[in-house]
């Protein structure tokens, strides 16, 4: 496991989620049948089909692809699964084994392979950024909202099997109040207040804050933690030692925007508790997976 | 316009397949409400907003955009397109101006970013392999079916938007007989007959080759197009020279797998006439859009 | 405005979910036409619609009421709200006056009813025990996950009109660590260390405890809320008066489970924070609304 | 069995109709995964689940308890029904036991308590209202189109558990003439040749009736049933005679309107055929069901 | 009017439930666009279309058609309906004319004549039926439940556009027994009274009878209506007798199976109330209509 | 097999895509559940249904009706497949046999019958064009885009189980250039040159043309396929002539518009490739399928 000795598995989504990702997946690339692979594979044709990391990569989705071949087929399909989510495979390194028709195999591979490439692309994103961290460092990498529309749910548990942490869901989920919040209801404390008021007490209560100045306000006003907004790293340095003085371990402190890999170590010695990366969903590649397909002769 | 004397404007994707995303996206986010927006920020504020690019790109999915709020609200909005769909944005330029109620911007603000930074993303990547190609080139660059899943008609357009082309669109559009349908109907002529036996007239036939010796037997079969697939610069050389002197110009010559974008002029002085790129969609990362909120008092 | 001097106006949500429900509703009742109605009522007359208070209640769903009838007919309609969602209506009082083809209004009756009656029924519960807590008192009244399958964003606003504040949403929206998560995890320590460590740092991090033995270990474990569950009076007075002795107003307290009208001003007393309430959603009787629909002759 | 010796037992609605609500219900509840749940309890650990009725019950809804669970996970779940779907259950009775995983169960149990408590406590208030019937009587007690929307076909079904019948379904199912339709057709006579000239004929013709003088309209123009609306006893009675010296027990006689359980028997002996109470599926609380869940190690 | 002095119109059934079919074809014929029309057609260019009856039909579905581009497009469209539905348009008579951008007519053209044509082809073909009736003849034409599979609303509506009237919409509408329900209960007796104790009193008791025996038990046990199944004229004839001596007119008699069109003056003649014909909507070949589309160079 | 030596076998659509047509259906007609079946028959009694041909048909569809009791029912049932789809099966002939709970059956088997009967029924008339055709020819019958709304899916795969070719999917299939496209365009040489500037690379270029001199442009401009749209025999034969003096077999041509029967083998004899008939599917009538039921008793 790639993060050390944690016992802490991610669940899946629950399926009625997936199946609503994969049905779409699979209406788009198979509304007008496979015309191809309907001339020229004979129906009673079999294949054995392994899904192959061309790179190293945090295996992610594998369980969705089985998924995306169950929804085409019934029971004549078996399964082998070689790597666990969550877990780094070496170059070469084989997933999932699938058995089955070949003509199940070639019209699921490419709806498989975009959501394993993608989920596994996630992971590996993530990994890289929680293997910058130095050793022992307590400070978390957590995802964003910034998700692909209608992937969230597959993205924030790529994210988890990468190691990473997912922050809130939605914007029903916890608070957080940036600038035009500020701006709105007329100044930090205003702001921290309101949401005390009327917001449920289940959510922490985070602002952001882009100078020194608000984030005094923001400790002033009782904030349970607070986002250090764009902020170069001697300005970050310079906050996390006043939120500590003022108020020990007791206020989380993240830091966002502008994040990149070398800065990762930097913002963890700080002391800094999150660091939230955007990029991990709106821009990380396609993991290389490929799917090898050897064709078996009629179905035994 | 970075498509030039072109006079091709692409379509936008029929509203109900934009509205079904939309929708999607927006109860992802905000299922349970906006909760800090709800505290903070009175109903009667109204706002605008001007959607910024960050740094230079082509724009895309800016009516998407609009239709996004308009999915939250109704007449109250009022939108002012600065930048058309397919044209590049210097960094810093306004993309689109809306205004309309603060609670509804501050709502669906991060699902039309996350839909404007991936569909710009797509398109600026595309253009940056469309600009690759040498002064005069002819060879189009192409997308694959590698998409996110449930975003292919949005992605698709994206392409267009950056001056590239369409593949096909699903598996049942057109015909493209790869390795495993070789093995599996016999070889490249049985391939080849059984295609023309059984699939619709309106596709051309092509044939995915791997070397020079299934080149020929493709070409000898009547292919309509052949696919080189990761093929070095050498080799595709040869086989656009081989196709040249057999057939002219009546075949079309597509090479994939493993395009960078040093090699797209190589490709296309050989004379290749499309040039596939998987990572215009599965590895394109955000472009860096913001949406810069102004909140203006009560509504007048 | 029932709620004093509170500035707090809950957001409606957002229109794709409320839209899904309408529409559901209306498809189970009008998938096979309005046979009545179209035997006996000419297209041509018009009809006006009184939506009417037949008891006293607090109005919620007025909004969702126009939606209803804007999904079933065009520009034709004009709605005059009369009483906005939150304020308490007196017996008698009209609630919304809405002017149509007289076709249209029966079609869309019951549906509308149903729709009004049930949130208003949930807002006028939740106000009862809102007006049972002493004055001046800051002790929230809260609802539940105990919502109608497919209901809960309406039931959660007609709380909030009923002056009561949300719970978590889902599952995914906070932590709230149950007897059998303690169990799973080993105790009241190890269960809090494990949600320290892996969820969301956005969450508050609550424990419910069954008694005062469980209420020490969740304040020495560094809990953020506690919910009391199912004790009766005497033992939450001893229980926040050992919160507040140890932790002061820093630790949430909550009492949830055999809560009864007469118990609200007594656990408000002994300084209780917030008091859930499962039978807000679960078992609030529908609110009496009447539609008084007078035809008017033809559409002038 | 509660219905005595009748042999009837209601079919569930079809399963893609019950899949639809047991999904939402989950999307609403899971869509941001089980936050507490997976940081506590390790997925190697199962439990037993008992569905415990707190307070004397009629069951209803337990098969779609099964299904909540069935789409959260595959074969690893046992379930044994204890008490069918229409049965008395006693105050402590055990009426579902089920084992799985403990991730699972925990992840699924509000949902299934949402679902069997609201469709028992529509069960159990129509049981109510039955047994309120006088010995012999051959009144039945029937419902109304005034359901949750969205789970009509839940809580119809729940309304024949209860020993109760349905009224129509839908608008498109029977005719049932209201005032307005009237008013609009100009009176009881024309109303009724009406309908009788355009709504299939497979549907009795039922004319809502507010005073005598209506009622021998609507007797006089050939009506198959009459509803007597918001009549007090007294007219009720006198109605019931008027309709028997007339036209024997050949016109269905329904009462509806401010329908209280002391006026069940009194109804009953005047001989009125239908009672329909709206309270059955609007104002039913809650049934008292719980889950009692005990971990039992890692599974075998 | 074809049907003569009725002022009876029809309703559409709901809009949700006419765009859920709609958004349905829509995605059908859209999913990748409109290839061709987007090469060739520039956004600029407006055209007329006009909705041409190619041979004499009964109208049915224009409103449709205006909703399907209306799907596509915004408030660029204007519409002039010549005819409405239930009307008997001429051949070369113009239904409707549009007028919009060239690119939606072209991209919806197909959607709207695929549902026109068969929603008229249906009327039509019901018209057909319904002419064949003797004059003065009170017999109805009725349509059944074989309706093609997510259509029945739309198809229920054009047999009431051809004058014809519906029978039950679903098999939760209205009782009918049939050969196997006899078999299951014992008898025509038994089964008649076991509909009576537990089915909704809201509908008529339907026996579907094969012989005169089977009638003559049906009468006896109170049956409300008889579907004559199968027979030839001459038994009909005999049933009709039977049911009219023993019963009057207070029985209704419905004749179903292997209905011709010459047979319908034969079985009015008789007094048959109402024959059923499945062909109405699984056999009505689709209605002549073209969509002829004029150019009309660019947008003013 | 009716396609004498041809190994070709179509597959069913995707699953995912069946059962959403499934789904509909069964929810059309059983959203008020079956009055009838519930109170007739119990729920213990078993029975079996055999589908039976009433006349010669060609299977289409039987693997669907499956699916339709699978999703009412699950492991009770049994099914036994007599006939495969694409075979001509005898008037009598038992299609497929299925046991299981007789509640099931009633309930599903409405729906059954009505997608295999139009199923069937496109398969029929569809072998009936194929079997117009000389010994011998090449001649291929093709679909076309006039489906029904919704069940395109299931009546393209009908139409390749009566022997048949389907024609483009949708709009994003292919090109077709139509005479609005030649008006826009400016002509047949503009708008084949704008289609191959702009349209994927994978689709052949077919250009509709009403006259001998539109063909002749359409040929100049290198158009891949070309559509004779109703054109008489003579013209027809003329045209053929010309595209084969000219290009010999390399252009496709394909005859549309007015086909009846008998001009089938002319057509055929003329060396026309592609015969497009839009009554395939949009006027097949349906196939005479029955269920013939058997109540068998309790259930062993």
């Amino acid at each position: 496991m790639h993060r050390g000795t944690s016992r802490f598995f991610p669940s899946l989504p629950a399926w009625p989620l997936i199946d609503a990702i994969v049905d779409r997946a699979l209406e788009e690339d198979l509304a007008g049948g496979d015309l191809t692979t309907d001339a020229c594979v004979d129906p009673s044709i079999v294949a054995t089909g392994l899904f192959v990391a061309r790179s190293e990569l945090v295996a992610s989705g594998l369980m969705v692809v089985e998924r995306v071949f169950r929804r085409l087929e019934g029971a004549e399909l078996t399964f082998e699964h070689h790597v666990p989510d969550g877990v780094v495979a070496a170059k070469g390194a084989t997933l999932l084994a699938v058995r089955g028709p070949a003509r199940t195999l070639l019209a699921g591979e490419r709806v498989a392979l975009n959501i394993v490439q993608r989920m596994s692309g996630v992971a590996t994103l993530t990994h890289r950024y929680v293997a910058a961290l130095p050793p022992g460092a307590t400070t978390r990498i957590a995802d964003t909202r910034k998700t692909t529309p209608g992937m969230r749910v597959l993205e924030r548990y790529a994210v988890r099997c990468g190691g990473g942490h997912n922050h809130r869901d939605m914007l029903g989920s916890a608070i957080l109040i940036k600038d035009n919040h500020l701006v709105a209801a007329g100044g930090v404390a205003p702001a921290i207040a309101r949401v005390r008021a009327h917001a449920p007490h289940t959510s922490r209560i985070e602002c952001e804050v882009d100078t020194i100045e608000q984030l005094e306000a923001a400790l002033e006003a009782g904030a349970d933690a607070v986002l250090l907004d764009n902020m170069d790293d001697e300005t970050i340095g310079r906050a996390v030692e006043l939120v500590r003085t003022r108020r020990g371990p007791n206020v989380i402190i993240e830091a966002s925007g502008g994040i990149t890999l070398p800065r990762i170590a930097v913002l963890a010695r700080f002391g800094v508790d999150v660091i939230s990366v955007g990029a991990l969903t709106h821009s990380a590649p396609a993991a290389d997976v490929a799917l090898d397909l050897g064709l078996a002769g009629a179905w035994a």
